[in-house]
């Protein structure tokens, strides 16, 4: 690790415990338990067990880390941040279950199906995405109406069938099938990239942004993105389920194409770093001033051991 | 019948034709096929099968009927009953699935999971929720962001954990235990009569209602919403199958607390004719000139046979 490195991970390290310390008090207050009507009938208890206390965070630090390049709304960016975290752990919960992936431990801990029956999975998942566009949409002018609009519509696509819910139709397709380098690429841009790179965007619809700093945002998400999916496949090859908390080794024993069974371990490593270089470079020409959380976040996501 | 019934039938023939092929050609022309970027790996299909040449629309024509009386933007309402539809059709497919109420007919064809498997069932399903708000929220002027956003937050708040997923939740906890006359209404107005309700007030958010308009429409969705149920429940021991295109006698065969197991056959009927005469009598001091409509919808939903 060489000094730039360490600084960056230095920085990283004050500044997302702060903004996780916001991010999960705030999930904790928003996630089905609101004084006057909190959800019925079990329900409220799997959705915050499948919400709070665990996971990485890094879509909300996205967001976050975004907003702060363009100066954005942090109350905007609060409600982003925990309603892009709100779809990406539904599309968890739904993984998880027998019909799809049929995993049992996730976090280090029994999956929601696991926990609460498959009925009540299929539900807590259902209702944690209407929750993030409830988030998005607060009543009164704490977030600009246009500000709303258009975090919803940058939400529901990204979630949607261009982007998440159709990247996992692809790997539902694919497996046991061999994949070109290209249809790899295709599905993982889909269903964990367009997330990831939304994330970054609705940080910076939170703001105002020149359509260069937009442009350069955008690639950043995109490799990012990708190499978030490259750097997992290594992991699943070389860590084990303790430090992963979730099962080790699965894509390669459902036969599932990777990045790692398509180019070997060491060009997937190579490759991770050319990601992490692209991301860099283009905040460097992006005209945004303050791209340090951005930067930290990009080495962290790809230098993580889990 | 009476002279003034035979009326709204007809006058709600004729419009009801009109709404009903606009909304289907927007449905068609929306689900999961734009030119550039269709569905991948089957999921489009599996979205257009739950969605396509089914369903009675109810949900679509009262945001419509709504629309007419305060006169609003034709092309906020036809997203609102598109988005309103997409809602109800997700969770018909995530209700059929074999961890829910395990059921193979709807409308007359195969189920969801049945035709394209459990695992795409689970996908489409999210898939449509995520279009809906999609639809909500369209690029350019052609709906006003302040309207955007309220139409979100309005079909996410009936969609989610204090609407349609709660009622859920309570209908699960709630098979083969004794339910009061108050936790059956309870449940009701959650898992049905959120979204029917909300239908109505998504069509008036796409014009200017004055506060006693807004609160007589609100009371009426409430109304029809619930007698809505109360008629489903008096179908399900009285129709076929054939005729309901759904397995009948279901809710008695698995114990389910209905209104007609708490209140017998003939006071659920009366009751249903009760609120049928209160959401007209609300109509009749809103303010509102042009509700043919939603009156002669309201009769249609309350004197259905299937």
């Amino acid at each position: 690790m060489n000094a730039p490195e360490k600084l960056s991970l230095f920085v990283l390290s004050a500044w997302s415990a702060q903004q996780l310390a916001t991010v999960e008090q705030a999930l904790s207050r928003w996630v089905a338990c609101p004084t006057d009507a909190p959800a019925p009938a079990g329900l409220g208890d799997a959705m915050r067990y499948a919400v709070l206390d665990g996971g990485k965070r890094l879509r909300p630090l996205l967001v976050m880390a975004a907003r702060e390049a363009v100066n954005g709304s942090m109350e905007a960016a609060l409600r982003a941040a925990c309603a892009v975290e709100l779809i990406h752990a539904y599309s968890l919960v739904h993984d998880d279950m027998p019909c799809m992936d049929n995993d049992v431990l996730r976090r280090g801990k029994p999956t929601v199906h696991v926990r609460f029956g498959q009925a009540q999975a299929l539900l807590a998942g259902d209702a944690l995405q209407a929750l993030a566009f409830e988030l998005l949409t607060p009543e009164g002018d704490s977030v600009a109406v246009a500000t709303q609009a258009h975090l919803c519509r940058m939400l529901a696509q990204a979630a949607g069938f261009q982007g998440m819910a159709g990247g996992q139709a692809i790997d539902l397709a694919s497996v046991g099938r061999p994949l070109t380098s290209d249809q790899l690429h295709d599905m993982h841009r889909l269903k964990t990239g367009a997330l990831l790179q939304t994330s970054v965007m609705m940080g910076a619809a939170c703001g105002a942004a020149t359509p260069a700093a937009q442009s350069a945002l955008r690639d950043y998400g995109a490799a990012v993105g990708l190499a978030f999916q490259v750097v997992d496949d290594i992991l699943d090859v070389t860590a084990d389920s303790a430090t992963l908390g979730k099962t080790a080794g699965k894509d390669a024993a459902q036969d599932k194409p990777t990045f790692v069974s398509l180019m070997g371990l060491q060009a997937s490593r190579d490759y991770a770093q050319q990601l992490l270089a692209h991301a860099l470079a283009r905040l460097e020409v992006s005209g945004l001033e303050n791209t340090h959380a951005l930067r930290a976040l990009a080495d962290m996501l790809v230098n993580r051991q889990h």
